[in-house]
Parts: structure tokens; C-alpha cells; sequence
């Protein structure tokens, strides 16, 4: 996420230049065409336009309220995970109890823990790459990467999680395909043994399961997001009529600015390629925002939540060496 | 679901061709009266167009928003179904005790295939035909069935019930009705079994009453989507302005185009063909997203969803011979 | 509901047909005064009726998302009554029991059976009549109702609830004022005796006692949108705007068909009527899906739905004698 | 709330009427410049209103949007006590036994006449007037307030209160600030002592907690929508942009009027005033619906709804002095 | 939050004048080059501010939507606090149960004020600031701090919670990152003391456990709504888009108003003005209502409603100093 109070002109104009170069080119032919070939038929009624611009307003604005709300949607499971993750912390160290005060901590820092890998398992599965997917296919996106760091990316999966687990369990999930859903399953048959050997009383026992079933839910919330894209179908008529309307877009402007005089009519390009990238912005914004978990600019600060938690939960042990949160570079969050 | 970044220009293309003949014949007729018969009376009024198209655009986001609400539903509701079985999967494992392991073995992986039949049993409920679904009678939809298949119409009910279930319940299940309701029901009466036996204590018995009170919630709220389609008043007025409107536009058109010299009528055909394609397509989109569990390349891939539910449960049991996944056929995904 | 692929035109003309004759007369008054009373300045300019017709497509536009949405939780919640259902049937048979085997059963008949009589209960009171309802107050609905029967406004409550309760309870519940708030809490009077008796341990109990709770959710939720209409201050502005925008209507085209030559301002007349038309149809259309338990053809079928539920339970208990799913009459499904 | 099918038009227009005459006003002294002192160039281009209506209309739209839901939720929440209110009484009924029924039935009467005090408090709560409340600050409304009562004025809460709770409690309830809040914490105060007596065993004694809960929740909710207006920033903005368009509307329709012919300017008063009366409609119509617990008549009925709700109980109870629902006066349902 | 009726014209021209001198500046400019250098070629045609506006809009609407959900759901959570609270108050009450009377109101006390110091803690955390925030960054916003005191800003928190904790538990609280998360987690720790030492069973105990939960639920929604701001992307494109609208009007605008007559042209200035505040105010009025939390005078109450909080509980627990309710200052309640 951008935690400026904006994204500067300088790199928005940069990232969608592809597309204003493009404009420029799709508006100089057809005046060249008016201009020296004399073809005054091609400049089309405004009406058409206005007509297309309606229907590609429409489908745009909704792309942008669907991709709106997937990423808001995926915020607040996080926000969920956040809080569960703060209650586990607290039933973890209230309800299982150990007349040895440090074999009760033990307990207590394990089911902690392996918590933390659960989190470090779901962000790296999220941020795997999808054939839908935009950060790393448009070249835009690509030479943004430049100013952030997906940490995801960069580090090993094994290697995040080894502080968090005994080597046998680490071996264990490795060797699964869904980590985090064994990672669950982990945490659910430990407290299981808790509560045969009585450190769990049942009433307790079942309510700390509850609790790993709403991070079952939070999860399979996230793997949704991740897995079913904005549908292909809507994106698809987007895509196109957005196209069809920036390229109809001179036609229909040629006769309003040759009203202006001799020269006039040379207008219509600065003015298809401001009204153009207008339109084309408004869909590589949506399009940007669409998969809230592909490691872009403007994806959810899954990295950095998980550190929150991480701190939250570590205080709560009372432990010594809290890492520091982590921050933004150039201005991006991730 | 469509997996890949959009549908190809040309897929789409052919998959609304149809209507581009419908409409180029409709251009075309009054073009002919207007250049031929000299009909200049019945180039009407824009204003009219443009009120018509108001009321047929609302109409038309409209359905295309209750479209994308009920396929996103749908998919929320399975994306539920996903965490509810994880959590059986967990609870089932840890909640159902017995003192013979081997036998403990055997009570788990009861308990887990007869869900995997239930999720079986549903996705063929979900995906038989309703009166209005549009996959079957549409002809492009026909064509387009060639691209991918529909596993739960061309394989048996029984057949893949049958490495799941006894015999005994098998031809049980098979006399019912329905067949998805009765499956819990069974689990429930095991349930009850088992605590009576002293295998599964109240409390914990209650819980996973709970979790099969949900699993119904799953199954009812699946049909209600299945069974209750979009409104037909509302579809019906939606089909009739959006005809009304491009049947008219060519009238509005004639005039805009005269204007642009001797041959520019002509023009009308072509325009008409785009902008009515525009509002046909945007109408013929929303018809294939209304309806997600009908069989078509835009449906909530139920199919997929089971097998990867079957394979985190299978690894939970830690058992070895796990299904793969389910692939995308011509990125379309099942 | 319907359950066809859409209305017919036929019947959907038939349907809207005074309001055509009456747009026809109405756009033919100002035609006669401006060509025989030669009154030109009624022509009034298109940009008033313009600015009219954006607040009344806002506010159509707007009851007709508001009536969706009413029929759409009107769905929701009977769909969560079929859930809540299933999980009673389900309940019933393993949570209460009894050491003799007909014993059980016939307590299992009697909770499945009041149940079956709440549902009964519960539609009839969903079908009876509103002030603000139209069903029967509108000529053109009236004359629809011939196509389909509703059940509830042909049978008695008394004979239908007979095969389901002992004459006492039939009596008893008969004396009271809202029948299905009193059927529940008969259940629960049951429940008490059960839990009092030892067939119903105290923590089944509660989660009966909390299921008997959601059947009054379900039912509050349905007497919710029953007794509360889609607020008339907004419904008779929408009627008051639709109406001004139809009557300025034929004024506002006069001077744009009047360009048109000789006689094409006689043109005013027919497309008054169909601008009219997909106006005032729209506007039918929310009317007729405002209320969704009026016994209208756009109603949620709760009568079939009953129905369903019946067969499930009773192949629940495995009873033999099942009664058919009702079926649609002329697409109508109720 | 109103019953009717709709307002009548004439109480409509009487209930505008206030601002027809101003509209009238503002809409002939640009016609009376433009005719007599000739100050032709006052007759700006239509554009400009257009831009602003746009703004204007939505903004007006948004405010009617949240308006709808904030009543819709208000009739959500007091639904909610509905159903919580029958659980309340179902559960008293069912959960709080004595071996003497004498006693029982005394205990049943306290708990369920301590909830309809509270349902008392509640509702005279929620009917006293705040700072941006309009019922009795804008002339219409207080006119409007001719055609029904509103209980909550006329009567006393210690009166209204004293049938149903002994002196001490009443006494105590008067002194505190937040009667309704103390209300419930007294429940819960009996709900301990029958608990410590053994009348209420601790499972479902939690579960009629939960129900208090819940009751806190619904009246939290009511009290939300009560102490938190439509945001004063947005109202503003609505008020001042509906200002200026009205004001700038006839400055727009002199051109358009002018070209009718020489009177045709003078159409500019009656056109102003109309279109000018559908924008303030819709926003007066909308500030009307904005408060649903202001005691105007589009009030969400609570009173109405909380004597439904004391029947139910009373049925449940068995009594025989029911009292009779309250009836509408003049279509309006408090 | 505002609680008059509405801002005040004056007020609202004050708070937005920055904007209206920018506009004249602007809409001089290309009035000056039309009439003195004659570039009447800059006069640019209608329909392409009409499209670029037509974007504008959306994203100005969807921006303001969004605010307006941003603070309506922040005022929910608030909303949920206190009915949380009230809960927590009464278990505390009625679960917590010692022999000694005195004793047993020590407990509640420090139950209930520790309560209390969570609510404190996180008050100051929301109003502290973010980078994307406006209040000190955009001079009308700091201009207008002159109205009202942000508690938060001018109290120590230490301060403010030091009645509330033991001088141990402040200490340690302090000590802490996330103050009112580990609050939270030192309720928790009192609970499992109670519970150990049998002042709370373990089915209140459960209970209370989980109403901790809910707290950190709430806890997170705010920090959700507090740490992630309306997405800086689509807010950059807000700003981009309403600046070239406001930029090119006047060049729109200026063949409007030339076909005024000589001078009509100048009329170009005051409706720039008008129209481009229009716009600017939308925009402006949004961004102040994006964060709920940032101690503008569009804030959600958070001081006041903790103070109400404060009341209802020391009632609960009868004391006699009960602060009084905090009051708006110039119509501004914090």
C-alpha cells in the first residue's frame, strides 16, 4: 500500500506513459487522414461516442467498485487475523496451564510460535503468482518493482519458518501441499494432547478449537481473493470497450474542433490523448488494484501485518528482542 | 472460471457473432428505405435514442451487478464450504477418540470419505439443469461447451460415490431424493453413535453437530442461488429495452450520419453494428455470469474446488495416494 | 415465481396495456393542439424534460434496487428457514432420545410435525393482505391471477394444520393471535418436559432451545418485510415524478419530431407511447416485486418451498408416504 | 410510517407548498430583468446548469441512498427486538422453574414485565429530540404533526412504567441517566440470584445472559442511529448545491423559453417551479426519512411495534387481559 | 461530528476560500488570452469537458461513497464498543462473585476501571496521526482546529489513565507497545486468577473470555479503518482528474458565454467559479470525512463516547461522582 498522501504526478504520468504514447499515435492518424487526405466523412457524430462512453463508463466504474472492494475485503480479513491472532495470544497463555511455570511457558511459546509460522506459510502461499495476475506481465508494473521489495519473493520459505518450529515439524509441512492448513492441523492435535494429559479442561479446549476454525476462515477468506479474480468475462468487455472508445475517440472529435478554425482540427490530438488517458488511468488503476495479494504497489501490507502481530504477540510472552515494525520504502508499504 | 489475463478478442468475437449478423440486417433495413425509398421521415430524433438508452443501461448494469453479487456469492459460499470441511477434517481428527488406534483410524477416515460424498453429492445437484439457465439452449453457449467438460454430466452419481461410502449407505443415499441432506444426516446419526459409545464426549459432540448445521447452511444457501435465478421480471424488461433500443438506433443514427455528405448514411450500418454490439454484449455477458452453477466456462469451478478440498483432507488422514489437482482445459477451470 | 426463461411479450403487453391506451390519449392532446389549435409554444424545450427524467430515472431506478433487494432477503431468509429446517430434522433424531425405540419415534413425529405446522402456520400469515399491497387492488394484477392459485387463499389454516397437531394443541393454538410465535414456543414447552424427563440432556438442550430461537429470527425477519413496505413517502414521489415526466413528455418531443416535415409531428404520438411505456414498465415492474409475500406471480413460491422442506424431513424420519413437490402452473411457481 | 398505498397528492403539495411559492419567487425576477430592463446576457447557457445538477443530483441521490438505509436499519433493529423479544419470553418460560408453579409463574410475570419497562424506556429514549432533528423545527412538519400522536410526548415514562415494575425498582430506574441500560442490568441482577438459588441452572443462565447481551446490542444500534445524524458535512453540501441550482434554473431556461416566441419567455416561472419542485421534493422527502426515531411520520413505529411485541408475551404468559394493537391515524402507524 | 443542523454558509465559504481565489486565478487566465490576445482557437469544445467530467464525477461520487462507509462503519465499531462495554459491565456484576461483599466490589471495581483505561489507551492511539492524514497538513483544516480541543492532543495519557490502573500495571502498560492490546491480555490474566481461585467458574469464565475477544475485535476494526487509508491510488486519481476538470472548464465555458453578446465572455469567471467549487467542495468535503479518527471536526466522537461509556458503567456499579457528559463546543463533539 502507498502511505503518501498521494502517488506524485511525476510517477503517474511515467507509469502510464505507454499508454499516452499510444494515445498520440491512435489520434495523429486519423487527422492526418482528415488533413491530407481530405477525408471528412471519417469525422463520426458525437453521439456514437457519447453512446460507447456510456456503456464503457458503466463497466469501468464497476470494475473499479468490485476492485474497491476485493482489496477492502481482503484488508479486513486481515484485520481479522489480527485480532484472532491477539486472542489466540491471549487464550493460549490463559487457558493452558502447567503446574511447572516453565514448562507452562514452553507450552505457551510453542503454540505461539507456530502461530507465527502459520502466518509466515499463509503470506508466502498468497503471494505466489497467478496466470491472471498484472505485477509482473505489464511492464509498468515491472519497472515499479524497482522502488519496493516483496519480501516474499527474495526469502525461502524453510528458512522464515526454522525459527518458529522443531526441525521435525518443519520437515512435516514441507512435505504437504497446503502448509498453512497443516500448520492448523498441528496446532489442533497438540491441543489435543493438552487436553488428554488435563493441562485443558474441555469447555476451554473447545473454544481454543473454535478459534483455529476462524483461522481456518480467515484463511480460506484469503485464498478466495488470491484464487478467483475479478471474472475474466467483466474484465474482458472492459478491456474492449474501453479500446473501442479511445480509438473511435478522434473520429467523433475532428468536426467539434475543426469549428475552431483553419488549425483547429490538430487539437483533437493533445485533446483524445488527455480525455484517453482519462479512461485508460481509471482501468490501469482498477486493473492495479484487482488482486490485492500479487506483491504490487498496491497490494495489502500482508509482510508488515504479520510483523505486527508478531510484536503484539511476542510482548505478550514478555519477551526481550522485539523486532522493530516494518517500514515503508518509497513511500510503499508491503 | 476463465483462468487466463481475458478472453481472447476473437473467442469473444465468434461468441457474439450472432448478433452482429442480427444487427447489420436490422442497420441495414432502414438505411435502404432512407437511400432508396426515400423515407427521410423516419430518421426520428436522437433524444428519444438517448432516453430509451438511459433506461436500458440502468436495467442492464443493473442485472450485470446482481450478475457479479450472485457468482460472487456463490463463490463466497464455497470458499465457506472450503474452511467448514478443513475444520471437519481437524475436529474429526482430534474430537473422535478411541482407546484401538487402528480402529480410531477407521472412525476418521469414515467420517472424512462419507464428507467427500456429500461434496460429490452436491456438485451434481448443483450443476443438473433449471428451466432457466441459458447454457444448454443458447447456441453460442452450445459452441462454446466444446472448449471444456462438465465432469458431473458425463460421469455417474453412484460410480463416484461409490469409493466413498459402504454399500450399504450407498444405496441408501441413492433412494432419496435429496440426496446432499440425507449424507449429513448420516453423519449425524453416526455422530450420535458415537457418543453414545463414549467416543465423543457432549461437549465436543454438540460442536460437531454445529459444524453439520453449517455444512447444511453451505448446502442450503448453494441452492438457493441454484434454484432462485435472477428475478425473470426484471430479465424480461431487460431483454425487451435492450432489443427496443437497437432496433431504434439505426432510425436515431440516419440523421447524424446524412449529415456527414452523400455516401455517409451508409455509415449507420457499421455504427449501429458497433454500438449495438456494445449493449448486446454487455446484456449477453451478464446472462452467462447469472446463473454459477449451470455448467458454463463462467461458473464457480465446484469441480476443482472438491478435489483440492479432498486433498487437504487425505493429507490430514496422512494418506499417500493424493489426487492431483484439477487443471484448466483452454483456461477454462471447472 | 416465474420459472420460465423469461415473460412473454404477449403477456407482458397484455400485462402493461392500460397504461399504453392512457400514454396514447396522452400524447395525442398536445399533437391536436399544436397542429389544428396551431399552439407551437407548447413545444416546450427538451433540456426541462431532460433534467425531470434524471430524478425519475434516479428514483425508478432506485425502487427498483430497493425492491430487489426485498425480494432478494425475502429469499435469503426462507432459504435460511429451509437450513434452519434440515438442522431441526437432524437434531430432533439424535438429541432426543428415549430407551424405547417407538417411543422415540413418536417424539421425533411430534417435534418434526409442529414444525412442519409452524411453516403452515407461518405462510398463511406471510399471505394475507396489506394496505399498501397490490395484488389485488391493480385491475392488470387482477387479471393475472388467473394464470396461477394460491394455496393459502384457497385452503383453511385449521384444516391445513389438522393432520399435523393433536386437537388440543390445534384448539389451543387457534386462540391465539400471531399462531406461529405461539407453535414455537409449544416446542419449547415440549423441550422443557424432555430436558425435565432425562431424554434431552441440558447442553442438547440449549442448542434446541437456540435453533427454536433462530426459527423466531427467520420469522421476524419474513413479518419484517412484510409489515414494512418499501416507504411510501419514497413510492409516491417515484409515481408523482414518472407521472410528470409522461404527461411533459409529448411536449418536450413535439419540436424535435416537428423537424422531422409535414406529418412528423403525428410521430409524437407512438414514440411518447414507447418512451412512456419503458417508463411506466419499469416502474410496474418495481411495484410488482415491492412486496414478495402478497400472492403475486413475482412472489418468493414459500408455498412450494414448505413443500420441500416436508419431503426432506419426512425422508428424514424415512416415512413412507412423501408427498410430491408442487410444481409450477403456467411457469408460475408459488 | 405511512400505510396507505401512497401520500395523497394533495397533502404532498400542501406539505411543499412553501417552497413552490419561493421557487415562484426566485423564478420571476430574472424573467422580470430579462423582459423590462432587457438584460438579455442574464440568460446563461445551459451547460453550466446541466454540471451543476449533476452534482447536485448526486448528492441528493447519495442522501436519499442513506437515508433509505439508515431507516431500513432502524426497522432491522427493532425487528431484532422482535425476535429476541419472543426468545426472551420463550426462554423465561422454559429455563427459570420453581417446584412451586405459583412461584414460577410470579417469577415468569417479573421477568417479562421488567422487559416490556424496558422496551418502555427504550422507546421514550429514542423519541426525544435532538439538535439536527426537523420534526419541530421546519414548519411542514410541524403542520404535518396535526394528523397523528406521538405516545412518547404525551405521556410519562413513570406512569407508562409503573404497571409494570415495583415501586423500589421504578424509584431506582427514575434516578439513574440511561434508564433503559440500568433496566437490563437489573434483568441480569435477578437473573444472579435466581442462579445463586438454584432456579436457573449456570448453562442456561449464560444463555439468557447472552439474551441481555443481545438486548444491549439492539438498543446500542438503536442508539447509534439516534446519536449520529446523516453526517452535517454531507447535508450541507446538499442543501447549498440544491440552492444553487434551483436559483440558477431559470437563469438557464430563459434562452430556451425565449425561442418559443415573444411570450415564451414567461414559461420560464411555471418550468422552474417545476423542475425546481422535484429536486427539493426529493431532497425534503429524504430529510423526512433521515431520523426514523424523530417522531415524524415517516418514524419507524416503535411504538406500535413494542405494544406487538408486549401481546406476544402476554399470549406466552397466558393472560387474558390482552391489550388491542395500536391502529394508524390518518394512514400514519406510530 | 458536527450537531447542528447544518454548517454554515459562511463558515463552509470561509473553509473552502483557498480554493474559490485558485479558481478566479485560474478561469482569468484564459479569459485575458480570448479577449486581449485574441486566441479565440482556445476556446475548446463542450463535449470534451462533458467527458472528462463525467469521470470526474464517478470518481469524486465513489470517493465520497467510500468516505462515507469509512465513517458510518468506524461509528458501528464505536457503537459496538459501547454495547460491549455494557456487557462487560454487567458480567463483571453478575459473574464475578465473592463471599465478602466488599471484596466482591473491589473486583468489579478494578474489572471496570481497568475497562475503562482500555478504552483511554485506545483513544489516544486513534487520534494520533498518519501520514496520509489531512487535519495539520491542509491549512482550512488547521484554521478550523480554532473551534474545538482534541483531548487526545492536549492530555497525557498517563495521565489520564493513572485513576484507573494500579501504579504497577501503569507502569507496565507503558512499558508497551500496543497499550490497549495488552489491556486486554492483563483482563484476561485477572480472569484466569478468578477462575483459579473459583470466584468464576469455567462456563463464566468462557464467557467473559470471549466478550476480551470482542474487544480486540473492535480494537482491530478501528485499527483497520485507522491504518489503512481510502487507497492512495484511487485518491491521486480523484485529485488528478477534479484539477484538469477545474483547469479546462473555463476554456469550455468560453464559447458559452461569448454567444452572450460583447462582455458575455467575462461572465466566464464567476461560473468557473461556481461550477469548479462545486466540485472542488465534493472533493474537498470527502477527504475530510476519509479518516474518521484523525481529530477533525468531522470525526466520529470518540472522547464523548468513551465519556458516556464511563457514565453507564459507574452507574451500573452505583457510585456517586459520576462525571458529566461531554458537550459539544461550537457544534463540534469530539
Amino acid at each position: 500500500m502507498n502511505t503518501g498522501a498521494r502517488y506524485s504526478l511525476k510517477h503517474f504520468i511515467l507509469w502510464t506513459r505507454h499508454k499516452i504514447y499510444w494515445l498520440a499515435v491512435m489520434a495523429t492518424i486519423p487527422v492526418l487522414l482528415y488533413e491530407f487526405a481530405n477525408w471528412h466523412w471519417i469525422a463520426i457524430p458525437w453521439v456514437t461516442i457519447a453512446f460507447i462512453g456510456t456503456a464503457a463508463a458503466f463497466i469501468a466504474g464497476f470494475k473499479n467498485t468490485q476492485s474497491y472492494n476485493r482489496t477492502w475485503e481482503a484488508r479486513t480479513i486481515w484485520g481479522g487475523i489480527v485480532n484472532s491472532s491477539r486472542a489466540w495470544g491471549m487464550m493460549v497463555k490463559d487457558f493452558v496451564r502447567h503446574d511447572d511455570t516453565t514448562e507452562e511457558k514452553k507450552l505457551h511459546r510453542e503454540l505461539v510460535y507456530r502461530h507465527i509460522a502459520w502466518l509466515t506459510a499463509l503470506r508466502f502461499q498468497l503471494r505466489e503468482s497467478r496466470s491472471w495476475e498484472n505485477v509482473k506481465t505489464k511492464k509498468y508494473n515491472r519497472e515499479y518493482l524497482a522502488y519496493y521489495t516483496v519480501d516474499e519473493w527474495v526469502s525461502q520459505l524453510d528458512k522464515s519458518m526454522e525459527p518458529l518450529l522443531s526441525a521435525g515439524e518443519l520437515a512435516y509441512i514441507m512435505s504437504k501441499k497446503n502448509r498453512a492448513t497443516q500448520l492448523i492441523a498441528l496446532q489442533s492435535k497438540q491441543l489435543r494432547t493438552l487436553n488428554e494429559n488435563g493441562q485443558l479442561d474441555t469447555l476451554r479446549y473447545v473454544e481454543m478449537e473454535n478459534l483455529l476454525k476462524e483461522m481456518y476462515d480467515h484463511q480460506g477468506r484469503s485464498e478466495r481473493i488470491k484464487n478467483y479474480p475479478y471474472p475474466r468475462q467483466f474484465a474482458s468487455i472492459n478491456i474492449f470497450f474501453i479500446l473501442l472508445l479511445v480509438i473511435l475517440l478522434p473520429f467523433g472529435l475532428l468536426n467539434e474542433f475543426a469549428k475552431l478554425g483553419q488549425y483547429g482540427v490538430w487539437l483533437t490530438v493533445p485533446f483524445t490523448v488527455i480525455v484517453g488517458w482519462v479512461f485508460t488511468s481509471l482501468e490501469q488503476v482498477g486493473e492495479s488494484t484487482e488482486n490485492p495479494f500479487e506483491g504490487s504497489a498496491n497490494d495489502i501490507p500482508i509482510t508488515s501485518m504479520s510483523r505486527t502481530i508478531e510484536i503484539d504477540l511476542r510482548e505478550m510472552l514478555d519477551e526481550e528482542n522485539i523486532p522493530a515494525p516494518i517500514v515503508a520504502s518509497n513511500n510503499i508499504l508491503m
